[in-house]
């Protein structure tokens, strides 16, 4: 597996999966509360679901939001993400160009340490977004998310590089299975996708069906595994207390015992 | 999930995999306290696996052990198995005709249900076992077993019809892979077969890289998997308490919830 790093820091070092928890609370007390109750369970990362925020119109408080979100998490790493309701993400009101006005000033806070934008934004917003990322040391992950279907595994490996080819430091694939052999589609890609490029990878098959590669994608080169902390942030998704369990399970049968 | 059946019984009626635990003992009062320590733990199938047994050249001690197995054991079902040494079993010093008449004996004891016999023996044994068992009620596994690879999904689903044709009860296709796109070939092929046959299926690929499908094979057609009750019998196998707690976590995201 690849190393996912963030501010220089190697993440993965144990070359198993990383677990990240959600935060899609609709207000900073919320949050505080969902903060409270996730942290203890000992996620491995953090993603602040943007979109879900009723303030995200408002910079100052998305910003103000990101240090208590900072200050509460410590040093867990967080991912700053507005997931576009064309991808799955809540519906909000504001415009894109606000939305990069938002993520470039929460890039220079210091306050958060990678941020997800979707790969099917304009080539120019990617720019944009990739240019304050790398200037205030945020790692960028460029995703594509389907919550349809699965395309064929040449068009997911070809997300994969494009995220690569356009300047990632992670690519992201979701995509929902309607059988399970979408399943096997998924982490058939991402094996593949992992011996063509060199950044990590963040790869999963959503839904019930899709479980198991929350459980096992790290075999196939996924470097990260949503789980539930409070509130789940897509279907499929497995509490961490369980996930982390049959993680464990799983990492002591491939070493042997 | 096909139904899996011994003695008129449908076992798997909740539609999730069954789990097997071996006994791997080699004498009678050894298998006793390995009984005493698997039963608690619930299993839903028993297999004795008889070329461990050191007295499998003596149809009466066999019998006499099967039946010690079956009073310990209750309503549990017992699959009786002679792994021969070519597909990863024990070596053992009797000829084919004398484990023929041995597997004949128990079926007509009543003690066991189910028998597992391999699909790369004679024309003429696995004839004489399927009128044996089919006398005695006793179902019938033909089974494949390939220690050092996976072969393409075309030979495995050929295996599993194969089994089929020939009279089986129950197909059994167990593999070891070498990467894992290999384990994705076996779980594609489980799913496969299960469409062009009418049996029930036993799929497993071995090894840590294996494991996965010893938790989400179910998903893909097999209706049992192999648990550790207190020494394995093939490399990949997962202590029974792990893998139901793990099966459990798949089978409630599965479920949605």
């Amino acid at each position: 597996m690849r190393p996912l790093k963030a501010r220089g820091r190697t993440l993965n070092e144990n070359g198993h999966a990383l677990i990240c928890t959600p935060l899609v609370a609709r207000t900073a007390d919320v949050l505080q509360a969902e903060l409270a109750t996730i942290l203890p369970k000992g996620p491995d990362v953090i993603e602040w679901r943007v979109d879900f925020f009723e303030e995200i119109h408002d910079p100052a408080r998305v910003i103000a939001t990101a240090r208590m979100i900072r200050q509460a998490a410590g040093s867990t790493p967080i991912i700053f993400t507005r997931r576009a309701a064309h991808e799955g993400g809540a519906a909000i009101a504001i415009e894109e160009d606000k939305v990069i006005t938002v993520y470039e000033a929460v890039c220079a806070s210091g306050a958060i340490d990678i941020i997800d934008y979707e790969l099917s934004q304009s080539a120019a917003n990617k720019v944009r977004l990739r240019a304050a990322s790398r200037k205030h040391d945020v790692a960028m992950i460029m995703s594509y998310h389907n919550f349809k279907n699965t395309p064929a595994s040449a068009e997911l490996v070809g997300k994969i590089t494009d995220a690569e080819n356009q300047g990632a430091d992670i690519a992201k694939v979701a995509v929902m299975p309607q059988s399970p052999g979408d399943v096997l589609v998924l982490l058939e890609a991402t094996l593949t996708a992992s011996e063509r490029i060199k950044i990590p990878m963040i790869t999963m098959s959503m839904g019930g069906l899709g479980a198991m590669t929350r459980l096992c994608g790290w075999m196939y080169g996924s470097a990260l595994t949503f789980a539930v902390g409070q509130s789940s942030s897509a279907p499929g998704q497995i509490p961490i207390e369980d996930l982390r369990a049959a993680l464990k399970t799983i990492q002591r049968a491939v070493s042997g015992g």
